[in-house]
C-alpha cells in the first residue's frame, strides 16, 4: 500500500488534526515574532524590500506546507518534525506503521 | 516642443536632483514608519499576509515612480506634488514653463 492510500481511524484523525494545528500555531507565532523584531530594526528601503522578499518566501512556503489532506499527511508531518515544529511524541496514538514512516521520512 | 524634449540647464538639474532626493527620502521614511507601526500590531497570519500585500503594492509603486530621467521628469514631479511628497515651491529655480507644466499636470 502506498503512503497516499493509508487509512486513518477516527482517533488518529483527531490526533493528526490536533498535532497539525499545534505545529501551525507554533510556526505562525514564531513568524509573527520574527517579523515584529525585524520590522522594528528597519532603517532603509533595502531593509524594507528584504522584509518583502522574506514574506514572499515564507508565504509560499507556509501555503504549500500546511496542506491538511490525508493522502499527503505523512509527508506533511515528516516535514514538520524535520523542521522541529512538531515532536514525533506529539503524534503518539497513530499506529506504529505511520509513526515509523513519518520518522524515516523526517530524516531524509 | 513636447514635454519629453525639454532641455534642462545645469542649475535646473541640481534643483531637480535635490527635490527628487528630498521627495524620495520623505516617502521612504514615511513608509518605513508605517511598516514599523503596522508590524508591531500584527497578531495573526492574515495580518502578516496583509503586510506582504501592502509591501508588494508599495514596492511596485515606488520602483515605478522614482525614475530620474529627464524626458519623464516633469511627470515624475507632477505626481510627487500631487501626492504631496514635494511642494511646488521646492522646485523654484526651474524655468517658468516647466513649473507651469508641473503645476497643471499635478492637478490632472
Amino acid at each position: 500500500m502506498s503512503v497516499t492510500e493509508i487509512k486513518w481511524s477516527e482517533t488518529e484523525e483527531k490526533i493528526a488534526r490536533s498535532a497539525f494545528d499545534k505545529a501551525y500555531r507554533r510556526e505562525t507565532t514564531a513568524l509573527i515574532e520574527e517579523i515584529r523584531q525585524y520590522s522594528s530594526a528597519i532603517a532603509t528601503l533595502d531593509d524594507t524590500w528584504r522584509l518583502h522578499d522574506f514574506l514572499s518566501s515564507r508565504r509560499h512556503d507556509i501555503d504549500g506546507k500546511y496542506d491538511y489532506n490525508y493522502p499527503v499527511l505523512l509527508f506533511v508531518f515528516a516535514r514538520l518534525v524535520q523542521e522541529k515544529w512538531l515532536d514525533l511524541s506529539e503524534l503518539e496514538g497513530l499506529d506504529r506503521d505511520k509513526l515509523a514512516k513519518i520518522a524515516s521520512l523526517a530524516v531524509m
